[in-house]
């Protein structure tokens, strides 16, 4: 058994339209930045599942023909991003099964943080497990026999869940959404021609004129079902709300809007309170597109520094599969971006990006602008600085390269050879989002884990396990 | 839940050779003619498993890259026909699973009688299934806690198995080699440069220059591991044993030896005992290739009557897929066989095949030679007339379109426009094959069958379940 | 024969580096937008020509191994779309051929105007044609036996090109660039680590780290070749420059520089004159993104309103496959762009494009503008109405498709359903692009085409051949 | 330029059928055996070509789809095999061009022995080219403005040829088929539904249902169209036959019938009077399959000698793309072929097979067998040595590769390691044929060419093509 790896995801699902797996396709496609590297969808005609997954993007897995292979009402799709080796095609999502219950679908957005301990519990009980994705802890775990009703053995198994999870479930005849009870990650309903629509973020309800209903509520089961929906708490009410302050930051779209605050006016936010925090002398305010974007025009809009697009981003390398060239140094820093130098040439610029994860990104933009002449580069960021790891479904490269965690901010300027550096505060970034402090997640920031992982914990688990065979 | 799928398989293992995989290959290739739809091989380098499967023909699924990609002195190999529609690559062999027990694969020959009931009582206890193959029961026993030591638990999961079962079983360092009791699939072992090889058939042998060493014994389990080979008895010695006759009338390959005995030769045998059972006045003996050489030989031996290769069989007809088409008459049935019509004007011809199964094909051979001016045409077959399904792992049409279950051997002749039709009588086959009547299978000839098989409990069982979802 | 294709293209050599393919694989990959449907690079290694081309984004068609099939210190590439159906692989570039010269490989970006002309001259004597792209009529030219030497021959069939044509030629030792003489299309050459480079944008020498050299000028022929440069004028000095305005407009990407003039500050430049010449009161100016992103931020800061990426672009839509579904209303448009609708509620909004063309796209926008609550729209072009086709390479629908050659500037914007609708002057443009008139061509604007081109006489030509067959 | 590559190669053709393309398809599968590199079908729909070519066998390259894109009442294609490296797309056949004519496409089997010396004409008079295969040439000659009509210009053009060549030519609205003077190739001619169909070997009308009507003869134009057949001379009449008499020993398929005689008969007559010619006293007289089968029972019957199939020829080797290993001793002479051991244990064994070429591949035959504990091991050549290359399409090694070229009978059996070892006499040879020996060519065997060849020639005009440059 290998650790489980990190994976960014996208869910999304339809109850109620003949169309169901045709509308997933372009709910997935909307939401294809959140996984790039599977796509699936099962469907349900009422009595049986069809299935389409493949490896690649969304219109690469799908075509006409097999979305004409998906009939049914109703549908579940993942869309998979991996950041660990193991992408093989059998851990690409939705995975079905069959069982007591009939057949099971599920979709999974997130990360558990038990997964370990739940695998151990269920192999040791006799499970077997055919992939490294924590989706089939939850089948197993449904697939239990229950103490009594159906939705109590759901209810049961959720319960076992620790960590970030915003699932899609669909057997036979329903679809079941369900979010932690910290709603760490979005999920939202939404209805289209009387149909009910549940996906990770709202773009995708806007591609296909749906309407936006209410956010699943953290540690809500929701059924939609041929009668109606029926909505249930799994936890108790009082756990303290942790959404990921990232998705605002970088992680959404910002055509999105979570849990109420669209993304590009809380980064257009961010930018403004950067500007306030930290001004600065400057001719030019230019973003590293797209994620800079909207903060640097806030930073714009602010200061009253005049707004340039002077790195353009290249349309087709999203996704482009060139080899990281020896040939071509900073190859694929600036295969995505290019600089028209005419519009820097001696002049003071300020660049507003994200966020700085490994610093070397980063790097090769204030050299490429001072190589284009640009007089002084003063780099704004628009959160604070990352000092730790995500446990809840983001990945951050390990802690050891974190350039945040291991060095001050002297010497990151050095040595990103800017002229100056400056981060968006804490409180900043709380304010700008709008929310309360202790309803969002900023552990990545902070430290404080809302939900405890032991990764020691993880390791021997997983040790033992090898000394047993 | 759908009813099992029957299928044809072949599978091939090695133990203790660093070209593990390679071996397979080719041991697969050599099998080819027992699973065309899927192939896979799973290795072990003694802590993990490396796994490629694909839909297709061996060549088809394996490039040399795939190959390098297995290392490991430890290998098995599954090719795999489907005959029901389910032909997904999810259901292509051998299955792997990650379990208590660490990793496991399994491949399997055969077809399990009791594999609905299992399959019910590991549901009812939480299992779930990802696939609709008996092999997925195999492993969730396997993966059950034993009572006490592991080969207890192995013994303990085997008994429970029912009806065909050729299986190979790997674990990180074993190679574990099963038959059932009855013995009605083969399974071989052999040697190469000091390593275990175990075959379905030894034609698969002989291509890699392997040394036969033993068949692997009814009821037999061998456990090939580091220390040296550990043989058990999993069931009671005194069961009847039943190895399947339609492996040498048909099935296997003519260069392959199954429990000492030739299959040409077998075949050779029951030609002339046809010629002395049901003799004719003929110009010609033809085959029908490539089933029918042996047999028409044995014939034209016999009888006295030259043997002419009328019907020449196109060199790449094994695998396209050409496209029934309405334009050609026939076609399916032109396309794999030509008739040199120079060679049966005027004359009466003996044409011998090995089976009549639904009789579409024998009827429009039968056309084709009077067609080109046969004067008689005298149909023989090498077998006797197949009345019952298969149970255990070969597939028939449906009893409603068996032939010979349905017809008198006078209507089969008129509707086939024979001269003259006649079946080897079972004795004669028994007696060709040169083995106890009492060893053999003869189930779909005679409706015997040694192991119980009640495919309305199936029904009820799987109607059952339906009802409690 | 089929009327000649439209097209565009991008094209890009390399001369004097060992690893010219995998350069000119990038150049390429910078120039994708000059052309989606097919690419190909042709490697000479002094002796011997490698070819390599397919159907497909760059990176679609070129992968590792690909270019590792490719030595050389030579190569030409090219990026194509065609706006007929006749996408065929036979169509991809470079085209190469055998003739009395040796090898010739060709590469083209333009139209020529006597193609079909040319093409009946060469078949009437005896040449045969296998694809329907007006490279190959290059190619005969050049395999035409010179009068004398090859420099003369060659200038010999360039002067018998009409039209636009930006070429790369290359024989086993040499690389030669063509320029047409009015210089329709760019041309720049480069220099990087020794080698010489030529591109139809300078985008790609950013790319590659290469220094912009010069512009190869109209008319004329530059030889690469060991010994050195050898810069030929094929043409009377005295012909009218049409350097095509629409490359400032829309096609060129804004991070290159033709003709010593960078095309987003041409762009920027553009807005700040359509807000002086068509002013309005508003709250916000949003730009269409990406071809309108420059000219809104020149409206924006001349016009003092605030500048608002409303529309976000989906990052996968450059090349998606995506049914247009009738499922969705406006599914093209919206599934390119996606509109913040927070940000325009109540709002009076400049939306800047760089043209409206068929007016459909527009209609959508506005209509979405409106939707999300927009109080005003007013549509502003940086370019004046296009009321002709283009026969020098850029593809136009038909006149009678042609929104602005049909209506009256208020039928459009009634159609629009706009607010107001307003488009930059002819000389607004000239001026903004800050080259003299009568050195650009501006037909498509003003119908003054500086090459004759007579689609009636190509019909007639057509007719003719179709007859005497 | 590189040297002509020699291949193999089948044509097929219909006219008059609304179903062309799929009786092409049909007809390319029968032909299979002539060439398994690329196929190709082009038909005319009266107006139109519509063409679809690809690398694999016929059903690899054409798909339902694939056909039915493919309209028209005309068609011909073109099964191609190369036996040297330039098996590029680009050269797969039929090859298609527009020219003064019109459209123009070709199917060529045979070898031109003029081809660089007609290359060399075209190109100094300014010809290009874009393949390397004869086809090209012919459509140059063809698309040449002729002196008057257009038969006469056509037969002007086939008179140029030298060498062997069966060609299928269409244009929109003819197809003619052509045989050089001397008639080295087969071409037959059928009906089908009041269609014309034309094919390279009569097993190809079988298949369709389709009646053999004649065979063009040597030097024949056979120009079939919508008033009728028009049947031209292109060349004198007493020019000297020369059938290749290779195609009866080895090359056609055995239900062929070649110019009057059965392809299968003929080789038992073969083996016939191998038996006469070199008779040994054995058990056993089993053949090497398929291409020896039909000679060792002509030889068994002549010598009374039972006949055995010891060898199993596999199923899948036809198409697979099997790694030759390093591991397996003998690996692609095993695959293709395994030997039942227990059919000559003991024996003394006549193997009969068509030819002996390198050697290798028999030398590894005798081999198996006297491992396998066959007495004695007798090897009978359906043919007499092979001395001399062929310069008229069927490819066999170099002289110096040959076999009997290069070593005595006696030092051939001693390398073989065979008991006794004869050939087939030329006479004999010519017997079983039945036809006269000087309408055969026989130069393979006895060097006397029939159509003269000067490889030193066509070295020397591509050296002066080289200088030249
Ligand atoms: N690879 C690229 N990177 C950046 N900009 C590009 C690229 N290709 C094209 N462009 C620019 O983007 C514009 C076209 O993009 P856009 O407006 O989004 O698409 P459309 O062609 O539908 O108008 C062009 O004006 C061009 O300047
Ligand atoms: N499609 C076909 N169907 C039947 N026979 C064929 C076919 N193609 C070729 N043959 C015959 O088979 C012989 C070649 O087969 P074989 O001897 O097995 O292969 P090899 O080319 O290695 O000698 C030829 O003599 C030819 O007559
Ligand atoms: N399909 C999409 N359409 C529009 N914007 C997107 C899309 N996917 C992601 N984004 C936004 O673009 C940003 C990421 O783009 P960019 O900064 O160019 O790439 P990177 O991930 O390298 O930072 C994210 O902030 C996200 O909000
Ligand atoms: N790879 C193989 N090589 C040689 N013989 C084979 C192979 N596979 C199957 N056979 C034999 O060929 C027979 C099946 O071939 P054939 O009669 O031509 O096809 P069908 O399955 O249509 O009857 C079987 O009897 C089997 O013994
Ligand atoms: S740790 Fe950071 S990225 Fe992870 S959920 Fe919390 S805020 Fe989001
Ligand atoms: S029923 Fe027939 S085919 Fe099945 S195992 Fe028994 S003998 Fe074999
Ligand atoms: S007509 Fe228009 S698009 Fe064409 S070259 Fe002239 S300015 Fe450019
Ligand atoms: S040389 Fe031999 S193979 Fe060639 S055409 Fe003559 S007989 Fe046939
Ligand atoms: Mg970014
Ligand atoms: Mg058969
Ligand atoms: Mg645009
Ligand atoms: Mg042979």
């Amino acid at each position: 058994m290998q650790p489980y790896p990190k994976h960014y995801c996208g869910v999304f699902g339809v109850f109620g339209h003949p169309k169901a797996a045709e509308l997933t396709y372009y709910g997935l496609f909307a939401l294809q930045h959140r996984g790039q590297e599977s796509a699936g969808i099962v469907t349900s005609d009422g009595r049986q599942f069809h299935v389409h997954k493949g490896m690649g993007l969304v219109p690469q897995v799908f075509d006409a023909a097999a979305l004409q292979r998906l009939p049914g009402h109703m549908a579940i799709g993942h869309t998979r991003y991996s950041t660990t080796g193991s992408s093989h095609f059998r851990n690409a999502q939705p995975l079905t099964v069959d069982c007591a219950r009939g057949q099971i679908a599920v979709a999974h957005n997130g990360n558990l943080t038990n997964a370990a301990r739940l695998r151990e519990q269920l192999e040791s009980a006799g499970s077997i497990f055919q992939t490294t994705v924590d989706s089939e802890i939850v089948l197993h775990l449904l697939a239990q026999p229950g103490p009594n009703g159906s939705a109590n053995s759901l209810v049961h198994a959720i319960r076992r869940l620790e960590g970030a999870f915003s699932l899609l479930i669909m057997t036979e005849t329903e679809l079941i959404a369900v979010r932690d009870p910290h709603g760490f990650r979005p999920l939202a309903l939404g209805r289209v021609d009387g149909a009910w629509v549940v996906s990770s973020e709202t773009c995708a309800f806007d591609l296909i004129h749906a309407e936006f209903e209410r956010d699943i509520a953290p540690g809500e089961i929701l059924i939609l079902r041929d009668g109606g929906l029926i909505s249930l708490q799994a936890f108790p009410e009082h756990q303290r709300r942790a959404f990921c302050v990232f998705e605002y930051v970088y992680f959404a779209r910002p055509d999105s809007v979570l849990e109420g605050r669209n993304v590009h006016l809380a980064r257009v936010e961010m930018g403004r309170q950067l500007a306030r925090e930290h001004p600065v002398e400057a001719d030019l305010v230019i973003p590293v597109p797209d994620s800079g974007n909207s903060a640097a025009l806030g930073y714009s809009l602010e200061s009253g520094i005049p707004f340039e697009m002077a790195f353009v981003r290249n349309h087709y390398v999203g996704r482009s599969f060139l080899q990281p060239s020896q040939l071509i140094r900073d190859f694929n820093v600036r295969v995505k971006l290019n600089l028209i130098r005419d519009l820097v040439r001696g002049k003071r610029v300020v660049v507003v990006d994200d966020s700085i994860v490994r610093g070397t990104t980063c790097k090769a933009r204030v050299n490429t602008l001072k190589e284009a002449g640009a007089r002084e580069v003063h780099v704004r960021v628009s959160c604070p600085p990352h000092m730790h790891p995500c446990v809840y479904g983001i990945d951050f490269p390990d802690r050891s390269k974190l350039m945040a965690a291991n060095h001050s901010l002297d010497e990151i300027r050095e040595y990103l050879k800017a002229d100056s550096l400056a981060y968006l505060s804490l409180e900043g970034m709380v304010k700008a989002v709008g929310r309360a402090r202790d309803s969002l997640c900023l552990a990545c920031y902070n430290g404080e884990y809302p939900v405890s992982y032991d990764p020691a914990l993880d390791k021997q688990i997983m040790e033992r396990r090898r000394a047993h065979r």
